[in-house]
């Protein structure tokens, strides 16, 4: 059973995750690279590799765990956090620790191998999206659970381990920091403004103009003002919604469209680079704030962090988002 | 000049470093190598090819910038932020940005390009030691800073772009958000138990003794109960000292021989790993905090930070501290 760790000075959590077990002697210096066996356990046809589908999109008169899909969603074989069992909340002297309760599935995107999440129809990718809701809206009905983290790690330096384009679905028992950082920050520019601190950067971002990179009816993309990374790239819907799984119908295809928009100025731009997505949404029991805005954040990556960034928080970004987001527009994608 | 910039909803500043100023060209999807230059601007005899050194310890009659030194401090030829200059903080609609003022200095730890920092003799640690507390002492006359960071990315995968060894050190005119938490974190407790955490931390691992690394006269070195990584390990004085210049010169010595000690067994341990360590020390201007203890977090960087831990601030650690402890202490370094 993996365990969840609190670090008593910050609070913050780590799973220590027997399942995934390394000892020293795994360790040579180098990272596991990414696997290129013969057989992927995503390809059509290997639905025996994986743990049993808990979605599939399929053609009709298809069995489940059997070719004939689009989408398909599956357990983590190797998850981080497991679905079985209690909290089981206890102390150790100075210490807090749990049990690493969870769900950690992973969302095959296409039967296509060799394709990457940009090079889908816009059709394909709105089918991705609406995985990404049926799951949130299944997860959501275990109480165990308080946030639901949806996230893309594509290419070995986003920490891929296989190639088969796939995004990843992670429910956790605590309200992660980074979420919690968020919260926080947008109540307290709520409670001065009586604004959403998302929807007044949409304002000024369509305002300038500056550092967008790209918008469609219901979707806005840009870079931030304060990126961490080169080429890091925000995508939110106009309209305030706290929860991505609340979008309008309307809204997944224009969502597609901008993902695929998005995606594929990036990969022109910085050829093919390796990339992480993550779904910043509301957590599972607060779905309607006033003062939260869902959104996407993509993250090229380009540099490394070091210890200036681990020590500090603080991150050294060597292209400015202006340019950045003039580079990305000028793309014909 | 360089500018930082906050982030409207988490207050993380961000650097955009106009010095380092990369293209969108200059990203090919590739890392930059460390550089393996025939001329190491760090050997003796080639002081001409970095800034001019604002400290170095040097035999008896030699002159500066020139060989005889045995540890060398200069200003980072491509520093991330700059040292002449006001702050000037302003507006920009809904942002927050200012100069990039600051200090950013290289300790050079040893005239041999050959020697890892474990390698120096106990003495020669010493002296590096010595040299971070000079520069920090010379730093803090500057009132612009409100923190002095120091750390080290050794290799490649810790983000190194020089292979001789080397430490660096950025002061800020922020107190960064890692280190805020910190402190936070520790007064929290403090009003709760009127107790310092590190200090219970350092008394319940004693005791326990299933994380302890080694221990000498001065200081504890163990694995922490929630580590983001397999084998991080921190070293803290036994004494409550808040600010890692304020240390006894007794301590010097014995912390040298426990940085020694303890990167001697992780190098043997995971055969010479990159890795990156930072001082966490007390901000500029509180240096006698009952809350807050200074301590060295050091972190082999042998997994990679991914979409999940981007998104959630959580870290899925695969190697439990107590597994990693014990094979440390087993070692002979």
């Amino acid at each position: 059973m993996p365990e969840l760790r609190k670090d008593p000075v910050v609070g913050r959590w780590v799973i220590i995750s027997t399942e995934r077990g390394r000892r020293p002697s795994d360790f040579n210096g180098s990272h596991p690279p990414v696997s290129n066996a013969k057989v992927c356990p995503f390809d059509p046809g290997n639905e025996d590799k994986t743990p049993p589908e808990v979605l599939a999109y399929r053609e009709p008169g298809t069995l489940p765990n059997t070719p004939g899909w689009t989408v398909r969603v599956v357990p983590n074989k190797f998850p981080a956090l497991q679905i079985e069992g209690g909290l089981d909340r206890r102390g150790e002297g100075l210490y807090d620790k749990m049990n690493g309760i969870g769900a950690h599935e992973v969302i095959i995107e296409t039967s296509d191998h060799t394709k990457e999440l940009s090079e889908l129809s816009q059709e394909q990718i709105e089918n991705v999206l609406w995985a990404f809701r049926d799951r949130v809206m299944d997860l959501k009905n275990d109480n165990r659970f308080r946030y639901i983290l949806i996230f893309k790690n594509h290419g070995e330096n986003a920490g891929a381990s296989l190639e088969h384009s796939h995004t990843q679905l992670v429910a956790t028992p605590i309200i992660p920091k980074v979420v919690t950082e968020e919260l926080d920050g947008a109540l307290q520019h709520y409670r001065m403004k009586e604004r959403c601190v998302f929807c007044d950067m949409i304002e000024q971002e369509q305002r300038e103009g500056k550092r967008i990179v790209s918008e469609n009816e219901h979707f806005v993309s840009f870079e931030p003002f304060a990126p961490r990374f080169p080429f890091e790239t925000w995508i939110l819907p106009r309209s305030h919604i706290s929860a991505f799984e609340d979008s309008q119908r309307s809204e997944f295809a224009s969502l597609a469209q901008s993902l695929k928009d998005t995606l594929g100025r990036i990969n022109k731009a910085l050829n093919r680079p390796h990339y992480n997505f993550i779904v910043h949404s509301a957590p599972c029991r607060d779905t309607r704030l006033d003062y939260y805005h869902w959104h996407i954040e993509i993250m090229p990556k380009l540099t490394k962090v070091a210890g200036f960034e681990w020590g500090s928080g603080f991150y050294i970004n060597p292209t400015s988002p202006e340019e950045a987001a003039q580079y990305l527009r000028d793309i014909e994608p």
